[in-house]
């Protein structure tokens, strides 16, 4: 047969690239997550707001992730009046349109937060999907650092919150004016430059990947990796690189706390000292003091809130304060190598970005959370998934009469009314060996059986499938601690609830001694 | 000057057309409102399973809501491998393809819940949106119509988990057999009498707003309304008229739980004599009829799930029981008429929507919940927002220098420390003014106050802003039951934490007494 001939004929189910369903565990996981970052935020005085899906494309602007394709990157369409709408690629920029939109209702500074899913029309790959999750806050109409050291203790306490365990992550503080003046002093200010910069940016961005070495190579003529593949460089002078790498050349020093404290602060007072020419330079320096002393007077140590001048943020609207929250334990990535688990938010001061829409500056600063990247790493502590659900109790089905069935339904519905995770068997009944397997797949607690016999005694079975399953080997065995349950139990069809309790309190009681 | 020299140099912020955002108290509603939701349906045996927004356009079919327009109606667009893509705008068909697609893992019969945002890509209206939240469960892989009788019963549980009361709401459950097998007894049965068939639903669907007389018209040469408007109608003969209006000529009993009773059964026995020829007709009967006797068997009555004949549901892919949640209290609507509420959610099954995937039949029934209009019913019922979430603390800000605004900060952190909800001003702090103007437009309870003359002292002053309110007048004189606090006391720093929880708590005690 040719390919032409064995296309298939019925309907391919398929989802588009990139897109994916998500399961019980995961929704669960994600839903026990947000919960818990909900508190922290309405905790600090956020309240929620929403925006939809949908914006015009004009008001997303051209802040896209990847500078490289401005307005591309997105998913557009036209509206039937030709104007053209994008699905959100994050929830910033919306956020900003809301705010320039009800202006005149908002009480500034006003302090929100949301979560949702945003988009992103890219090539999928591995663990990239074309729509995640985002958890943000922001606080817009504050121009004082005071507002951005806040973003940074909450996001030290939504760690905390989560069971991330000090010295497993901490916020590292960048200012954008440090960068730009930088930059200016080495003479790459102006608009003509803005490619340059973005070069420089790029270079200074992959200090974790490549060290200061790599970074050096790309800062100048260019770097080659081990396959022999040449990326070119900045094409910075010698003085220009040595002045840059001020930035972070001391980063080396790492995670370690007590180093950790005296590597922030030499490095501000080397800036300090090498810029003493650039008033924005000195500005920005001036700002991160500030953060960290706030931050210390609200309890958080370097530990916790570490000031950082190598951390650069993609996104271009940033105009002060950047902040990246990063878990530092190391997992095993794909290629099976020990590696830092790395970035799970950030966020940034983003002045611009509303006074877009306004005849006048509106500040704003703010945190997004990654939530599918961050409840891998919770996974990955295990701290997610504690409270596990319990499967239903599972009332099986003997007989299919009408009169029968009413029954098996009076039963489900008495332990639902009594509080348990009930349900009736709803496939097809006439095969048993079926329904025992369902429960089973299923992980049910405890089946309900009523054949004729049963019924013309009033009797129900009622089956302990974890016990049975114990007891037939498949658990190990626990008789040290306690004697086996009988497995399987008549009860006059009055004490059905009660008992049906009984075994799973018992089941419950098991479980908390396992672990 | 010309209009298009007004046209405005900067960006526009608005929504684009039939999209909202949405505040904090609709947020919080829904939280509050899907919780309970989902608690029933979990305690239901089902589980949550999620699909993302998008779906090839293939896979959602033409079986969209408005019949008159296939294929219309939703948001589509083009992958850059040329694919359609659309985003659902339901939550079955993405539910069908996603068991298609991992049809080997699932085990059947599959029990789950979704809620999430469908989209329409219609004229917007009022109360009309093109982005809406539907709340979903359905069985997939159950044959049996216990399966439909599971959803009625889990809707009714449903409605009085979210605190409607028994009376103030009915499931009303017909079967897609029976309104065929009448269909096709009065000769409109086949493929080409497709159209026909539909113009006769279309028509039944109107009796709740026009009534016998209205529908008969519509059935029979047309209906011209009060504008004087003509609308065709479907064309069918006396005979053919009188016979459609079994489905339906008793409902005007109405919604009278007792009258009810013998209402449904009269017209199941009514229509089982006028159609003993109708195999379809038959064993459409006989399915509802089951369906009553199981929700008997399960503790429901007539007033809670009604089988009512006249209910058709839209969607042309329900192949048997179809059901309908209404609210039958009254509201005003925007021309200030007293009405029904009406419907909330509806739902059936649809057994060929799985199998266009599969070279085998797989039958699937569901229920589907309209989120945003069950929470206007529940608002107009005083059921929501009975947890009112209390606005923050507000640590006011005298001094801007670092060492003033550290301690801002340090009471700030210790105030969140200790559980209470509590922000540090972050707007412009040198006009106090505002400060107190916006914690008074934020409900703020307390505001901290701590100038150069207590700082010297190692004093706080703490103002309680609702009791100030009430001793400035604006909220009623309770004295009868309790003497008034003060509103205003000055502490020591340490006492900080324990005063303002003396005072929240004194608040919330006032709170509790007044209502």
């Amino acid at each position: 047969m040719s390919e032409k001939q064995k296309k298939p004929q019925k309907l391919k189910a398929r989802l588009p690239r990139g897109f994916v369903d998500r399961d019980a565990a995961d929704i669960r996981a994600v839903n026990e997550m947000t919960a818990k970052i909900r508190e922290v935020y309405e905790h600090y005085g956020f309240d929620p707001v929403e925006t939809p899906l949908f914006e015009y494309t004009d008001a997303l602007g051209k802040f896209l992730p990847d500078a490289d394709r401005p307005n591309e990157g997105v998913f557009s369409l036209q509206d039937d009046d030709e104007q053209w709408m994008s699905l959100r690629y994050d929830l910033t920029a919306p956020l900003a349109r809301h705010v320039a939109e009800n202006f005149n209702e908002i009480q500034l500074p006003y302090r929100t937060y949301r979560a949702g899913y945003v988009f992103r029309n890219e090539k999928p790959g591995p663990g990239r999907f074309r729509q995640f999750m985002q958890f943000d806050a922001d606080t817009v109409g504050a121009a004082g650092v005071q507002a951005d050291a806040e973003m940074c203790m909450m996001m030290a306490d939504t760690m905390e919150a989560l069971g991330i365990a000090r010295g497993d992550y901490v916020i590292r503080v960048n200012n954008r004016k440090v960068l730009d003046g930088v930059l200016e002093a080495i003479g790459l200010g102006g608009e003509d430059k803005a490619g340059a910069r973005l070069n420089v940016l790029r270079a200074i961005d992959k200090f974790d990947k490549f060290g200061t070495e790599g970074v050096t190579s790309l800062l100048g003529a260019g770097r080659k990796d081990e396959s022999g593949d040449f990326t070119k460089g900045a094409g910075l002078s010698a003085e220009q690189i040595e002045r840059v790498l001020l930035l972070f050349a001391i980063s080396g020093a790492g995670n370690d706390a007590a180093n950790a404290l005296s590597v922030g602060a030499l490095r501000l007072q080397k800036l300090e000292e090498a810029f003493v020419d650039s008033e924005i330079v000195q500005a920005g320096v001036q700002e991160l003091k500030q953060i960290r002393s706030l931050c210390r007077s609200g309890g958080y140590d370097d530990s916790q809130i570490l000031i950082d001048t190598s951390v650069v943020r993609g996104l271009e609207y940033y105009t002060g304060p950047v902040f990246e929250a990063e878990l530092q334990f190391a997992v095993t990535n794909e290629k099976g190598e020990k590696v830092v688990f790395g970035s799970v938010g950030g966020g940034g001061r983003y002045d611009g970005l509303v006074s877009r829409f306004m005849g006048q500056p509106v500040p704003a600063t703010g945190f997004s959370i990654g939530v599918s990247r961050l409840m891998t790493a919770l996974k990955n502590l295990g701290k997610l998934g504690q409270n596990e659900v319990v499967a239903p109790v599972l009332v099986t089905v003997m007989d299919g009469d009408i009169e029968s069935m009413g029954r098996y339904q009076r039963f489900t519905q008495e332990l639902r009314k009594a509080g348990i995770r009930a349900e009736m068997y709803q496939g097809n009944w006439k095969k048993f060996g079926n329904q025992l397997k369902y429960a089973d797949r299923r992980g049910a607690p405890v089946a309900i059986i009523q054949g004729g016999d049963e019924r013309a005694e009033g009797l129900v079975q009622i089956k302990d499938l974890i016990e049975g399953k114990r007891l037939s080997g498949e658990i190990e065995d626990n008789t040290s601690w306690r004697e086996a349950r009988v497995a399987q139990v008549s009860v006059p069809e009055a004490e059905l609830v009660a008992k049906v309790r009984e075994i799973l309190e018992a089941q419950a009681e098991d479980r908390a001694r396992a672990g």
